[in-house]
């Protein structure tokens, strides 16, 4: 650790809040952690890098807000309470200014949700941000994805295609309004909706890869299949202004960070109540039928062919 | 995640070991792990960036070992059992042969620790390993930096200096033989003795920025200060062939990943107990002081200055 290090973990440290059930925080060989009685740990790990997760010009608040952000959203989707995280971050150079935007918007975040920023490093090497978090759930009372039922209905929460359309825009040096520009930005991870859901529903996903690949996913797992309406995926006030079927390709393209979610008919007045004290609508878009893999249909009843499965790393 | 992301994981997932404690691993949007009652959680992140932790040149399965050894290395400072981990692997391209011999060594460690991979991803980009490692400690038990109290020794695991002497080889293209590429490739973590120390030390810290700048933090967080005999610091056979003072700047460079502790001069005999199982050597380096910061002292008494304060990523 070189003083340049060293600095900045002071700075990071400076800026971090912390909980009743951290024993000891940034600043030791690793943080030391009170787990209560009767919880389990939820833990994911994700990485946003420089020009493959967020465009080189996404300003250092955002790229902070984000690289939380997607975190949060997998602890979402177990139907997890946020508790503490680690922080490593690779950066070209020791840049203050940088970090403390960075900080602006990871804290920002961070706060909203009382996650505590526990440990992590800082390196030198090109824009790179990874991120542990860990949240708590009852024990037996997580959401999980290989538990969905034929039969069940398929939710999504909020609507989808915002933050493609955006990235579209961006990508294309397009103007592009706000609060488009905000659902790329600063998604705001369903952790409300999660936690609401625990009991009513079978199986849980985030939509990060795009809806149709990510209820792949739970398919897979579950060993079943699903079919789709395209035309009911949930759609904003501005994207709506783009017809089907042309809004498709990005309604399904991923970094949505809204909840996909299958759950027993029976629940579906218990679900629209839950989500109710969220501020989240949660809109059935299909069901779970036996088989295997997603069928999108269109308005005609044939299937429709997504142009990609979804949001691709390596390509 | 694309395709190839995908056939990534599967790839990582299949050679994952579990464990009871594991409800689910690798395969949803987190993983959930079983907290023992009693026990603490113990977290570290470390990342590795190609070029800046390690040479380029650097076989795969050492790079996996090493990412892995950094992280159990903080474990072994607090005194923790090594439990779960989670893998973020940031690669240019999707090279099967590069992750088959990445996850030989990262899971040779992990398997010789019981560790599990619980989660984690990849992704695109410049080569660069981030992982989180946690770890489990009875509830009061855990090794800490800010305990060191004045007339404590000051001790330390192993030799000293043999991977920075490995390393200037390596970057000079010099020949260095198999044991000494070893020690900077394929750093033991003194994962058993730091388990063996509870309750016979008052702190400890692992020594990866080198012996005077890792004491230095315990010094600051402990509001104590330290003395410490240059000529004592432990030195295996390849490196006592060069001679003091000519050794030192390599034993105080860091990436040891020993472990510094410090403990009261009543415990001598139980530490030397201690550690007769784990088949790792401690030396008695110096003391703690009234006062602040590390002193260094060469063979008259006479204070010695190190060329730098230790390893800079940042330079």
């Amino acid at each position: 650790m070189g003083n340049a290090e060293f600095d900045l973990i002071s700075r990071i440290h400076s800026r971090a809040r912390s909980r009743p059930d951290v024993v000891l925080g940034i600043g030791d060989d690793a943080a030391l952690l009170q787990v209560p009685p009767g919880q389990q740990l939820v833990v994911t790990a994700d990485t946003l890098n420089a020009g493959v997760h967020f465009p080189n010009t996404t300003a250092p608040a955002d790229i902070g807000w984000k690289s939380l952000a997607v975190n949060l959203s997998d602890l979402a989707a177990m139907g997890a309470r946020p508790a503490w995280c680690t922080l490593s971050l690779s950066l070209p150079d020791a840049d203050d200014a940088w970090i403390d935007g960075f900080l602006d918007g990871f804290m920002a975040l961070a706060d909203r949700h009382g996650i505590a920023l526990v440990g992590g490093d800082t390196t030198r090497g090109p824009l790179s941000i990874s991120v542990a978090a860990m949240g708590l759930v009852e024990a037996g009372c997580a959401l999980r994805r290989d538990m969905a039922q034929v039969g069940d209905d398929v939710w999504v929460t909020g609507t989808l295609g915002d933050a493609a359309m955006a990235l579209e825009a961006v990508l294309q040096a397009r103007e592009v309004s706000p609060a488009m520009r905000e659902r790329l930005d600063r998604p705001a991870p369903r952790v409300a909706v999660g936690q609401r859901l625990s009991g009513l529903v079978h199986a849980c996903i985030d939509v990060s890869d795009g809806v149709l690949a990510d209820l792949g996913h739970v398919c897979e797992r579950s060993g079943v299949g699903a079919e789709i309406h395209m035309s009911d995926l949930p759609c904003s006030s501005e994207l709506v202004a783009m017809q089907a079927p042309q809004r498709w390709p990005l309604q399904t393209s991923g970094d949505d960070y809204e909840l996909c979610f299958t759950a027993p008919r029976r629940n579906r007045d218990q679900i629209v109540q839950a989500l109710d004290f969220t501020e989240v609508s949660a809109t059935r878009i299909g069901r779970i039928v036996a088989g295997q893999g997603v069928i999108a249909l269109d308005e005609e009843g044939s299937p429709w062919q997504p142009p990609s499965s979804g949001y691709i790393h390596f390509r």
